[in-house]
């Protein structure tokens, strides 16, 4: 009487309660990810498979990335949810995600990306991070260093003191890395920055690592450039993880009288950026959303049309937590054994809207990443020219990597040690 | 038929939570608070004053200095309490303030002494701190640096990064006085510190503010004094808020083959300490206190015999509470107007039970600290030469104060701008 397919078919419903910004300025808005996560609950619908009886009754609540989702999932104490997507930022995501761990209660964000969740044996014990996290970020620069065997650097980057975005990435690194030797310099975004000290501490430095917005290292770029930092001596890293299809067209470029001189200083500057793959169903996806923030009438969009990894994570949470609350149910567990839902979580691969998605044992998602450098110093245009990839920790230099361009014309140049070495 | 006393009587029974580590190791642990705050609850009762007709129901919950307050209050959702004592801890704090303030219900504590506290305007808003925060500690080097028109300083401190109680007093500094210029140093209290950068670090630096433990203080102070960094150069303070009675006895002494260098090292260092004062009053409630921790069977228990700041400050708050709940009541407003009461423990000065108690607009203790130095080089011992009074701000200098010794013998003196301006 019933088809396989229908016999494997569970019927439940799953109260979700999502937290994201109303507040439009946030690359993870209600208004562009709210449509990712109603178009993977209405697909798993529609498909007819295995989930189709799982329906998602989904309330978005406000984010602020201050207080409010803690203080909305508090006040739900009589009348807990059953899942939990969101927030992304990162000291909401911490009382959020502490609270809904003591209730059993899983969490999935494409956020809370700071080092400190990486621990999951207690308080963030029902986390699962859908987006690469700052850590993961940092294994493409302990690749980096070790196949150029630099042993130190600068981390440079601008502190708000609020979000602390850039805090938290370079965090990443300093977290990961503890067995090179950083030094770190903050500036406040709100204050012109001390270019002088700036501008000696990348003296002191070889390789400098720098998280900040495009226009300020502009400036420092500009600066250094025109202290001879930039012939040779001293290699720039860019981490720009968000919005890597505008890096590409080059940021040095604003139209005004230095680009000349940027173009020539970028030559240091590399940038570390998320690897994106796509596959034929995400040209559907990606018209959806498009269509979905017009509707919004969300009109001063920047780069609306491209899908970011917020979108696209929170599509996938959705995904990741049907096949895991199928398997608990198969295997006897109810949807209100968060545990046992979030840990069949980990340790998995699945297909997400844009490909493979791969979880490590630690409910944390694998990231691949791209070092793009100028391989065209007359146009100033960027390539690509290695890729990171997390899932099995290979570093892979692409045809356009050029070794001269990634070593460093020192007084004591690591190559003579190697020589000698070899002598 | 009524005395007039009995008029003003109001009865309310009021839900006491109070949060402190069971854990012995803590200056503020159950053993140690406990008693206080029983005692100033029988007290209350006992003296048959206008409070007696209060009947506060105290419930003892074990605070972890991590999560557990706040998890316990969590699950009280459906049973708020009337008032909340604790947690002490900075992070258990945050969390604990940050839901009972959304609760409506007033928390005092004789810590959460961390900067980031002093905005009531939002998530903090019920809590009152009943002992100086480290910004009240930092009004007198704000005091100490005008008197000697020093600008800028080292900022010396080991930091654990659990609880992180020498980053968050030397903060306090950090936080209050953005007129100076301060750079900091932190160590790790499991490494051994790289003394040749900490030695380096001083040598660029007049003045050196440290919070550290004493065995590592005298281990710097040692290393300076070989490298004649204590010989008028230099000038060391040491932030020792909790320990008081045990640093006037000469913390340079340990009877080892050092001692006679750590004496001579020792003249270059000052330390602020808390200012304590008693009333009689005072001595029947330690000899009380003696006794509850005797009774508890609590045999390793160092400085037991004294009554620090936590003890008295959660003894104190009980007293804070009950005038502010009476003044509530006459006024209309029920116990459970949080806000209200919470306003009304503000701004106000009581007699608590060592002395005075003043609190400030903002529901801070205002603080009076002493600054002691070293006399007596031959003898090595110690005085407090200057009081900070944080009521009315003054600054006095007592008769061992003594101008050569806070006079740095520099390059460019500031007493020579001073002549300078008088010619």
């Amino acid at each position: 009487f019933f088809s396989p397919v229908m016999t494997n078919t569970i019927t439940e419903d799953i109260e979700v309660l999502v937290f994201l910004p109303k507040n439009n300025s946030y690359l993870f808005s209600h208004t562009r990810v709210a449509p990712a996560i109603l178009y993977a609950q209405q697909r798993l619908k529609a498909e007819g498979g295995q989930y189709s009886g799982f329906h998602f009754n989904i309330q978005f609540e406000n984010s602020d990335c201050v207080n409010n989702a803690f203080l909305t999932l508090v006040d739900r104490c009589g009348q807990k949810p059953d899942l939990i997507l969101g927030p992304v930022c990162e000291y909401e995501a911490a009382s959020t995600v502490r609270l809904a761990s003591h209730w059993n209660i899983p969490v999935i964000s494409a956020g809370a990306l700071a080092a400190g969740f990486s621990d999951k044996s207690t308080e963030y014990s029902h986390l699962t991070r859908i987006a690469p996290s700052y850590v993961k970020m940092a294994e493409t620069f302990t690749a980096i260093f070790e196949h150029f065997t630099w042993k130190r650097a600068l981390l440079l980057y601008e502190d708000d003191a609020q979000e602390r975005n850039c805090y938290f990435t370079l965090e990443g690194i300093y977290h990961l890395m503890t067995d090179f030797n950083f030094n770190s310099l903050a500036v406040s975004p709100d204050n012109r920055p001390d270019m002088d000290d700036i501008l000696q501490r990348i003296y002191e430095n070889e390789v400098v690592i720098m998280c900040m917005g495009a226009d300020r290292i502009r400036d420092i770029m500009l600066a250094a450039h025109r202290q001879q930092l930039t012939n040779g001596n001293h290699l720039f890293f860019n981490v720009e993880l968000f919005n890597s299809s505008s890096y590409g067209n080059g940021s040095w470029r604003r139209g005004d009288k230095y680009d000349n001189e940027a173009r020539q200083a970028y030559t240091s500057l590399n940038t570390v950026t998320l690897l994106r793959t796509t596959k034929p169903e995400f040209e559907n996806f990606t018209l959806e959303m498009k269509k979905s923030v017009e509707k919004a009438r969300f009109p001063d969009c920047k780069d609306c049309e491209s899908i970011n990894m917020f979108v696209e994570g929170f599509h996938d949470a959705i995904l990741l937590y049907a096949i895991a609350l199928h398997e608990a149910m198969k295997n006897g567990f109810t949807k209100k054994n968060g545990s046992e839902i979030t840990l069949r979580m980990w340790n998995r691969t699945f297909e997400g809207i844009a490909g493979q998605v791969s979880m490590d044992v630690n409910g944390d998602r694998n990231g691949d990443f791209s070092l793009m450098s100028m391989t065209n110093a007359e146009e100033g245009t960027y390539e690509v020219v290695a890729n990171y990839f997390g899932a099995n920790g290979t570093f892979q230099l692409l045809p356009g990597f050029n070794i001269d361009h990634f070593t460093l014309k020192v007084r004591q140049p690591p190559i003579t040690e190697i020589q000698d070495k070899s002598c």
